[in-house]
């Protein structure tokens, strides 16, 4: 983990990730667990026997005894998303102080897609080439006139410009910001969970990837738990697990008698490896 | 209360702000205290007297017990100051899942100032007609072009266009966005105090202006108390206070001797009425 | 559920739960995800359907826009449990205030058990009847010797006695206390989750078992999901799904090939109905 | 810091607070200030004036970025006021796990005192000598049968008692638990103002003073600054103000013309040096 601290680590065009500070490690945990469960569960497992016990039975407050700091530089509409996430600590760069750096997202080719028809808040196949370059094109060209716009306002007529909270009202989302970003583990793990997924937009997930391989190198045990139990696990429904007994009792299931709707139905065989 | 329910309230030159629900009302604020601190607080005052004394004391958990439920339109610079307030509930219109109305925040001329040069966050004097007019004209323009672009690249090539959530990066923060936004009591006093403050920027506080309208209709007694208590009160420093009483004993004090600094002392005089 | 309204629901031998006020039903909960989701939801599935949705892919926030308050009457050692849910407002009756009441929790014979061997924080069998009698004895024995000496503490020598907050400190963990309580239902069903387990302790599980019947009047649709997704399903680790597919696939795995603990091979077979 | 790390401070007869560990430091506070309010704050002033700056204008969110992780025993009835700060971080010692010390909180004769007839929720003067005794012995005589009986509960007929989660509720209130408690500096500076305070109990006092000297030590800038705005100072209402300015203004203003009541005159008149 020392050999990352303060190194910028890019995501994106222009983004990065970089370790601040940070308190705690694996040892924490297991110290923390151990005030509240006893000397017991010393004798019982290891360190990393205890770590699975308790991410296995969601015993989380150990892991919030973990936390970090970190710099982050990510695109407004990213940012959007990731404050959703109440339980940080979080100061980022105010644009009524400062004049914001000429610095946009601009998505390389392979990452425009066509809106899914099968899902309607996600991305379906990549884009051709003719209309992927079209996109960009535009994309940029906007960010440097909203921006040659913004620069034009704050100068004003060479006495005194707009004022800087009025000004960048003309910035697209797409414009890069930055903030200090303070977090325990438990919280960090379940944004890893929600923004590293599949179905999160692909931006975002490329910060949580990167946030994911940092928690592995600062904390390899409590990764590997989570890995196991939470990120490669399943969840099955009522519905779902009384069908999965009787199919390995033998029986033949269909989805009409299954009590799942038809998109459930392909989940749940996609699941058990029948897709 | 029930005659706002569902009124859209105008803020601003498309916003809103629609009262949905709320839970509890001056007599539960009562209610609440008077489980806390027993029988006893009914017979030394009346119900307002106990919710002055409440808040002269911040004893602020009685005030949680109110919550309000708000339908909010608002441009999305507004939007991420507001959710940096996060002991909230939080809906939002996702721009991942639907297409964003063609409607953008355009200040009104009197609104368009300059940027102070006392206060790096703030706003001076307005601007003059020709740079209102032409800022004005910049906006508009720049809004309207990036909006075209944004359906020209949803819409594609006429089979699929780009992903929505993609397709949002171009548009600016003036654009209005809309939530459902869940409080209570006492968080929403404190979003009142710090949004309607006069360091506030105006848009937002056009908002908070409206949500302070909403709650002394709501809760007359408790809004009562919070402007006599906290809007319209002061807090002094240690420095200041120690000045203050050698000043009532007939002292003459100057900055020097205050253990001031300038801008404190300024404050310190505007304050007690000697500015 | 307005049937219920004020009407304290006995727990335990002297507790209660009762339905002070609420905001919010199974409408609220689809009008906040249509805002967010947009109007295409409308026409792909009916209230339910969007309901069940949301709770499969744990989209939480529309689940917070529901509140209620209740007013509960529990002994302390249950109280310092429940208060470890941090996200709800609270009004506890203040024993620096006000005199306790001469009610403590005794529980009745068949919830008297012994220390279980298999699990640290649990019970096993139940206590023989003698035993039985013995803890009962003993338990009401000291809670009214405690309350005796707290009321004669307070009385002092006839002037006055010792001070409240003081005098408190005597008496024991199974005395009653009573609280304002609210909360959204997002985090009332991860209580109930929590709480209303098998591995909860019972008396805890006794008020959550309430609240469940609560929220099933309340919001049917919504408890009809959580109970689907939630409270009738089933969480596999990696290794756990890894194995069922090897199964589902004819395929005979032992534990010392599947990677998990004895402990979780067990779990693994009672789950999937071959315990 | 690095001098009072892992040192268990005494509190009461047989508390503790000891740092485990921290994150940030003066310097740290400055930093975060500087990424959201530009560049332009450094010419201005030096680090303790912008860190004077941020406290004054209840810049609160730099302050969030600085964290500390203590290890603390404390009687249970202190417990239970602390846990009311909900924005922390906790692991406590389960007594469904382990077996409670047996360590009761005693209070010294010079901390026990009558309840105050002023104030429904505090202390009035010292116990006489004889009473005092009375309850020291009481206390202890109860505190030692309790134990002994909950430790006569878990043994049981000899081969297996009571189990742990429900021998406890025999323990009365001032019982020692202990926990690891983490929690961000914002949040710990609100801690120590209000259960610092003198109107809080004294025993959750003396853990406050003990966290007050600890930032001290760890962050001396800050400390200052906390001390000369917050500590030190005061909040005026509204009528207060105005009637300071008038007093100021040379005229003579009574309690009746004052709006304010006989409780809020006086202690104004306390706060401004007439008292």
């Amino acid at each position: 983990m020392e050999e990352i601290l303060y190194q910028a680590i890019p995501v994106l065009d222009h983004g990065f990730v970089r370790v601040v500070d940070y308190l705690g490690n694996d040892a924490a945990i297991v110290q923390a667990a151990r005030v509240s469960y006893g000397a017991g569960t010393k004798q019982a497992r290891g360190d990393e026997g205890l770590i699975r016990y308790l991410m296995r039975h969601r015993h989380t407050t150990p892991f919030e005894m973990c936390e970090i700091k970190l710099h982050i530089k990510l695109p407004i509409f990213v940012a959007r998303q990731w404050i959703r996430h109440r339980t940080a600590n979080v100061n980022e760069y105010s644009a009524r102080y400062s004049i914001l750096d000429r610095e946009f997202y601009i998505p390389s080719p392979e990452n425009l897609a066509v809106q899914s028809t099968a899902n309607a808040q996600g991305r379906g196949e990549v884009l051709p080439q003719a209309e992927a370059e079209q996109v960009i094109d535009t994309l940029r060209t906007d960010s440097e006139a909203a921006y040659e716009h913004y620069l034009q306002m704050l100068a004003g007529d060479g006495r005194s410009g707009l004022a800087r909270e009025l000004a960048r009202m003309n910035l697209p989302a797409n414009i890069y910001t930055q903030w200090y970003w303070k977090i325990d583990l438990h919280n960090l793990l379940h944004f890893i969970a929600l923004r590293g997924d599949t179905h999160a937009q692909f931006e975002i997930r490329a910060y949580a990837l990167v946030l994911a391989d940092i928690v592995s190198t600062w904390l390899p045990m409590a990764w590997r738990a989570f890995a196991d139990y939470e990120l490669g696990g399943a969840h099955l429904s009522a519905a779902q697990l009384k069908c999965l007994r009787r199919i390995l009792n033998g029986e033949k299931v269909s989805q009409d008698e299954s009590g799942m709707s038809a998109r459930e139905w392909r989940e749940f065989n996609t699941l058990i490896g029948r897709g």
